[in-house]
């Protein structure tokens, strides 16, 4: 295998065209890791450098009192005819496009520049490049770092370069799935009258979802917007019975003021006189900005957080004990379609705000 | 194949026992069908005898001015561990227990008494034991006699005997599915105020139905109770998708007063605001009890006659043009279930009624 050779202090802009050029579908991503491990070893001789199946770990060790975690997936959703990369515009309006642009090799360029740049950072810094993010959590890299290199994943603040538009988004929600069921008695429809039919009694759980008002919550200067949306209903046993049971599966997403029990105790309020039943359900995480180092990281930022609306990796780093951050370039909702792209500015400026932060 | 001999004349309940016992799940009639043809050919030489596939058709041809047609299918559903046939009680208690009593061999019984025994009947007789009546319209004995044998389907007046308590049953109701379908537009659940829920929008839908007031109607001195029930509900693309499709399919009961055009109609008016697209539907039937024959019909039955609840071959002829009834031996709601039994009283009465009528 012909490994790569990535200049990574040289321009976060072209390096990220480079890492979009080497495919790495997840599960494919060892000729990538490799480039990563061998610009790190070569490049960034400040840093320990240790390889972890196709996950690349990077740290410095200058005894500093904090600690900053950067962390950043190398693999894709599957290619769709977007590769190699493709370029519009010029200067200041230079646009990359092609799989994994935004989602999220823009961020991996940004953190492999600061890896290499920030020789004498004034927080000690973590770098995680890690595997199989975009698929089953049980695959992902992060899970398996956790279980056998955990002392790589501690620190003081954790920020995860997946795209936010270059603002920080902090926490993010917890989702919860329910079925809400209900039940009735069977009957031939000729005979209707004999029967109760649970699907028109299902018509109450959905008037309850329409009208429902969801909460907006304010946590550290960030704004939640919770949601809760069926997202399945099912019921009928054949086309002349009466049917006897309807089941209708609700997504919510609550703000991380909640936790999972809270917020199974409220469904259950919202739909008292019915079968509720938790189906999966993933805490939300606080934002944690009121500790010192997220403070600095939001001020050089330059702006007001936001609320992360998406479930990342960043409510893992949060429930480890970090407060963690989502900080990166490009437009999140692009993610995973076949236009995504990335604007060069956004990668200039995140290498800036992160190089600044870190000095 | 050993043909089993059937003694037509001597007693309509020990002729159940008999037929029962020869199993004819739809599909596999031939040992049926060639015992009834024997029995006919030989027991009851007034008649001409046809065989069509496992169906087998007898008429008498004595120029009367009128003519009756008595049906009666010889399958069943499928055998549940509940054959040979099982008796309880005795004499006017006497109870016939087992796969196709009720449904419908006391019927065929009736019957084929009645043709051995009427050898000298006021109006002309065709009696038609067909095949494959429980499964698809397509399989359906009559399909195929109506197709290849169509003058052995006309007459004054058709006499299904299906089971109805031994009471006249006239016309049938109408049946017709709908679905109605409500839109929307996708969306992230974790952004699902940019989406448009269509499972939420079919609350609507499903508060009509619940809402929704039957209509009772009296045609002929029998009343029909029609039905709107929802028979199945399906929506949902992902667990964490704002559902852009949801669709409800309704069933609708309507007495035969209304043509299928005037169901539909009505539909489109109670889901006005919905798109409502009609699935299948088969025309009601009039009860018919103007004409005279049905009259003397009714009269020998002596009673009120009431509206048949399901939909049957009843309407098949009177599609065809002929008032058309059910009348036979047992209560209908037995009908394919394992307990399935039929009354001893019930056969002699309906062989007293229909020998009576015919004389």
């Amino acid at each position: 295998m012909v490994t790569l050779a990535l200049d990574l202090a040289a321009n976060p802009v072209e390096l990220t065209a480079a890492l979009v050029d080497v495919p790495s579908v997840s599960g494919n991503e060892a000729a990538l890791a490799a480039a990563v491990e061998h610009a790190l070893r070569s490049q960034a001789r400040h840093l320990e450098v240790v390889r972890s199946g196709n996950a690349v770990l990077a740290r410095t060790r200058f005894g500093r009192p904090t600690r900053v975690v950067l962390a950043g997936h190398l693999d894709t959703v599957p290619i769709n005819n977007n590769l190699p990369v493709r370029r519009t515009g010029a200067g200041a309006d230079l646009v990359l496009h092609g799989c994994g642009t935004v989602d999220m090799k823009a961020g991996d360029a940004v953190m492999l520049h600061l890896a290499a740049t920030a020789t004498e950072p004034r927080h000690d810094l973590t770098f995680v490049f890690y595997d199989c993010e975009e698929v089953e959590a049980a695959r992902n890299g992060l899970t398996r770092i956790e279980r056998e290199l955990s002392d790589w994943l501690t620190g003081d603040l954790a920020v995860v370069c997946e795209p936010s538009n270059a603002v920080v988004e902090a926490g993010c929600q917890g989702t919860m799935r329910v079925t809400v069921r209900t039940n009735g008695k069977r009957a031939h429809t000729a005979r209707g009258w004999l029967g109760v039919n649970a699907i028109h009694a299902a018509g109450e759980v959905l008037r309850r979802l329409a009208e429902y008002e969801p909460r907006q919550v304010e946590i550290d200067g960030c704004q939640y917007h919770e949601g809760l949306q069926a997202v399945c209903v099912e019921g009928g046993v054949a086309g002349n019975v009466v049917p006897d049971e309807c089941v209708v599966t609700v997504n919510h997403r609550f703000a991380p003021d909640r936790s999972p029990e809270q917020a199974e105790a409220h469904l259950r309020e919202v739909f008292a006189g019915y079968e509720v039943s938790v189906v999966d359900l993933a805490a939300g995480a606080l934002p944690g900005l009121s500790h010192q180092v997220a403070r600095d990281f939001v001020r050089a930022a330059g702006g007001q957080p936001v609320a992360k609306l998406g479930w990342t990796d960043v409510a893992r780093f949060a429930a480890l004990g970090l407060p963690a951050v989502n900080f990166g370039p490009g437009d999140p909702s692009l993610a995973h379609t076949r236009e995504e792209h990335v604007p060069a500015a956004d990668i200039r400026r995140c290498a800036e705000v992160l190089t600044q932060f870190v000095h």
